[in-house]
């Protein structure tokens, strides 16, 4: 039995775990920033991350801490959730531990905060570690990767009218069109008529989806 | 505060701190494997996972688990151990949670047991999370690498006579030469004479080094 403490926690226009990343750098535009705890927060303890330009968090799936014993074996929603894998083969958030692992873009360093682009977490999220990304010992470009080789993600069209955009700035527009051609919804969800709430940056974002599109209706 | 609980153990030839490879990957022959605890090691915690090439583990600094608080930086090997790095800057075992991440290459799951290769982790070490590797999230070749960017490990030459080697498999010989190559000495040890130890398989590999080589003068 060990005892880990955040470090830090995560700050995202994401408040909710809709329309989260399911892997960091799949919406590259999305801002993020790491806001550490004490006694963390000094600029010491962060001196020559500026040299880096990625960053690997490990932190922790808050949202499902249960007592609930982890299961051996998890349904990827990549795999259409009927195909079970061994956990381990998997970066399923249900997971002895309940450690999450992501690699960010490193913006900018100020104040003690890092500031990262194309992360997967929540906001609030609690962060045990960072590490800086070190190419010759954590990049395999041309690794197999499993069942995730041959499934793609598929790619939504967004619907984003004019009159709904401008509650935004351009670069988390760009973040939100990208969030949204994921496709947030639950899986099998499937009713074209449903109008579904996703909260981004203090708003939350209604949108339905038909077909291979998603459009956005109402921003409240 | 949260609690972990190792779900695997780490098995190792190197059965000491000295001469554990600086990073995962730098000694490629290196053999090891992931042996879980109960219930993990029900080979369907593992389906799916020889369809990966590497792993990442997720694991604990158990050597330097100490109730002192880590410090806010900390002297690299690499930059001679003379300049100050801010801890999340580098890949320092003395760091808050004391967590260690390693990517290691699948070689074969056998019963519940993970066989790896390149493992820069000690005989014994708990492991906390396995998960896969995954290219399009993990892998940037690319990246900026700070300070290990403009500093390369200086290799050793190793003198290993024929008489000694014969107490180790081929693949063995290999990995214990790569070893010695990357200098297992404390820093700032330069004494020619000084005969060093370090256990390897069960055994003692008696060593010294002169110039740029190291010359195996025993083993035990």
């Amino acid at each position: 039995m060990k005892q880990i403490e955040p470090i830090a926690h995560f700050r995202s226009p994401l408040t909710s775990k809709f329309g989260i990343p399911r892997q960091s750098g799949l919406v590259e535009e999305l801002r993020g920033r790491i806001v550490f705890e004490e006694p963390y927060n000094h600029p010491e303890a962060l001196r020559g991350i500026e040299g880096f330009d990625y960053l690997w968090l490990i932190w922790g799936f808050s949202e499902n801490d249960s007592a609930a014993q982890a299961p051996l074996t998890v349904r990827p929603p990549r795999l259409g959730g009927n195909k079970r894998i061994g956990v381990f083969a998997t970066r399923s958030p249900f997971r002895p531990n309940g450690l999450g692992l992501s690699c960010v873009r490193v913006d900018r360093v100020e104040q003690g905060v890092i500031h990262v682009l194309g992360a997967d977490l929540m906001d609030g999220t609690p962060i045990y570690d960072v590490k800086p990304y070190i190419p010759y010992a954590d990049a395999h470009p041309d690794a197999r990767a499993g069942f995730t080789d041959d499934t793609g993600w598929k790619q939504l069209e967004v619907d984003f009218p004019d009159d709904l955009r401008r509650h935004f700035s351009a670069e988390e527009q760009t973040a939100l069109v990208s969030i949204l051609s994921l496709d947030p919804r639950p899986h099998y969800h499937a009713d074209p008529q449903r109008i579904y709430g996703m909260p981004f940056a203090g708003r939350d974002i209604r949108f339905r989806v038909s077909e291979n599109t998603v459009y956005v209706v109402e921003i409240v």
